[in-house]
């Protein structure tokens, strides 16, 4: 090891959170974090603290988190599969590649990019229940792209906000969001360059009232001026997210 | 209850298999058949045998199983949802209907189609480890195709059922056998009157070896002119298989 230098490393991982307490540890429920910790310990016997993109709720998932670490490794190519052979089968390093120095997943981030798994249907498929969220009634796919187009821009999203923050800045800028329908199956997908705690969550709960007829699209800007979380929708539950791609 | 007719009806049923001793209880292991029965016992209070269309292995799974049993129940429609709510999320009934009193599940059924989900992979995904196998190197498509088509048709398929068998009429027919590549996945589905155990594992199997180039797709009519187990390829891992449907 005396030889080698120090490498900074950035990792794309993807997980199923449906087991997970999300990336961070939570009480007795165990993180994405700590597991991929534990496993490059196992794998390559250096104990280190990995540096996420950002945390991910419990159940939410990702195909395209990232994080970064130190390392004191060659063959920064043969690290997926050497570390995969250490992990659950719902957690793999899909991955890795050297970085400079000065690099972070978190802070050098330009935009982060999440899905948003909707299934219109009476009875949940015994297949993707886990990455799916379900709805029983059909939805105004138009008046919701309508919704989504003015979410789209740099907006105070204070409303769209879990009122659980320490956060002081609520400005954000939403880059895309659309959203389409294949088959009974509705996909969100919203870039940006950063997201609040449950934005995505929120925006899709208030698109879904949009959907539904019991708010016009136009009202988002409302919802938006009002900064206030009570006039937008509700938040929506973990497993239909994904944390698609962060852009660096 | 008195004034009700007892009816016949048969369900469809989707499973993700992966938790599952299969469809019959296994030692210590629980089958799905089990799981249902109980099911319907907790949802409508009575205790019913089910006949399913045939067994499905360890980890073999269904998108449309079906299965008959007598029961006094006005409102068949109502039943899916009813029996739901008893199930685990990795089981879900589909649909039930009223068939006539001689319609046996398994007795009636014309043919039944199986799908083969195969992903060319270095690293397996962590959405759908259960419900594919994988496999690292790429096979030739073209090769596989011309391999299936003669299996197609009636034939003595000994050498494709595992020796672990009671069966002594091994002709079935084949109707159909595709194989195509999404991506970087090939999807195998094959529609026949009848399977033996094991027989679409081996199946796959045989073509694998095709695909890879160990045989020649025409040998393939060797195989089944032997009669010989041991000539066909490997036997493919439960996860991969999936009963698509049963048609009457």
């Amino acid at each position: 090891m005396g030889k080698e230098k120090i490498k900074n490393i950035l990792f794309t991982v993807a997980y199923n959170g449906a087991n997970y307490s999300g990336w961070q540890r939570q009480g007795n429920s165990v993180g994405v974090q700590e597991i991929i910790e534990d496993a490059i310990f196992n794998a390559i016997g250096q104990k280190v603290e990995i540096f996420g993109s950002g945390r991910t709720d419990a159940g939410v998932h990702a195909v395209g988190q990232t994080f970064n670490t130190l390392l004191f490794f060659e063959k920064v190519n043969k690290l997926p599969l050497a570390i995969n052979c250490y992990l659950p089968n719902d957690i793999r390093i899909m991955s890795a590649k050297t970085v400079p120095n000065d690099f972070h997943a978190r802070y050098s981030a330009h935009s982060k990019t999440y899905i948003y798994n909707l299934c219109i249907s009476q009875i949940e498929s015994p297949f993707d229940y886990q990455t799916c969220e379900y709805i029983k009634y059909d939805l105004d796919i138009k008046a919701m792209q309508k919704g989504a187009s003015f979410l789209v821009g740099k907006h105070n999203f204070k409303a769209f906000c879990s009122a659980n923050t320490t956060v002081t800045d609520f400005e954000r800028e939403i880059y895309s969001f659309s959203v389409i329908k294949i088959g009974g199956k509705i996909k969100f997908e919203v870039c940006g360059s950063g997201f609040l705690y449950n934005m995505v969550r929120i925006m899709v709960g208030t698109l879904v009232d949009v959907g539904r007829g019991k708010i016009r699209a136009e009202e988002i800007l409302d919802i938006i001026k009002s900064q206030n979380r009570q006039n937008a929708g509700k938040t929506m539950p973990a497993r239909g997210l994904c944390l698609k791609c962060v852009k660096y």
